[in-house]
């Protein structure tokens, strides 16, 4: 795939918009038995019965499907590095069979790298949203990104 | 699933070991065709030029797999009521093809909701290894737990 964007393009401030992907129960079922079994997340009678009254994604399956409209949204056409982590992730609400996942992305700081030369570092803020307009998930997360200009 | 641990079952400095689980290739890719699709964690080809020199995992299939980890090993068996978020999620190390994870958990802090009576917050550091013993990820997560004496 072409690349489109480099570092110089995720400026402080930026921000891009992804989404929507519905989330359907057997994929929620289908990711929490292979990574997350717990009674919530794959047994509708179960989950009837817990504190959330219906099936609900695994969170880490909520950070699986915002990288997915990351991805999406405009990091196969980035010239991305990898990652080195991701701070404060809030599950906030509970995502449920026919949700709909958007998500808002904004640009909390970019710098060049000290230690690798042509390499940039862009520290996101990520917002999550259902099709109510709900919060249902934030996080920070920083990404390396070949710059454009190396000098 | 009989319940065998509760809140104080999980007092500061508790440690729990869990795995190894293996991870290969096609689980790799089959992960981040849905929710990562980046060339180094889909094709093998791609993944040999880039940085990594091999295919690696997703981060977030990282995260899935210790989470996975932290269910066979106790959590499945525990009065668990979710979590509200994770904080500093440090990928440290690649995980590539015919690696095998191991995690150790250890309790940071537990203490009881002061908004829901019943309920206690422990407070993990979960690190995850492979099978050289290098650590490939880190994390601190907290997890909501029933306790099992409500006074």
């Amino acid at each position: 795939m072409t690349l489109k964007y480099y570092w110089e393009d995720f400026p402080v401030g930026d921000k891009r918009h992804a989404g929507p992907v519905a989330v359907r129960a057997e994929e929620i079922v289908d990711f929490a038995r292979k990574f997350d079994p717990q009674d919530f997340h794959i047994d509708e009678e179960l989950a009837r019965h817990s504190r959330f009254g219906t099936l609900i994604a695994s969170g880490w399956h909520v950070c699986a499907l915002a990288m997915r409209l990351i991805c999406d949204g405009f990091l196969l056409e980035s010239a991305g590095l990898g990652s080195p982590g991701v701070d404060k992730v809030r599950w906030k609400q509970p995502v449920r069979p026919g949700d709909a996942l958007s998500l808002d992305a904004l640009v909390l700081e970019a710098r060049r790298s000290e230690s690798r030369p042509g390499v940039g570092l862009v520290r996101w803020h990520w917002d999550i949203t259902n099709q109510l307009g709900q919060s249902v998930a934030e996080l920070e997360t920083t990404g390396m990104v070949r710059c454009r200009n190396t000098a």
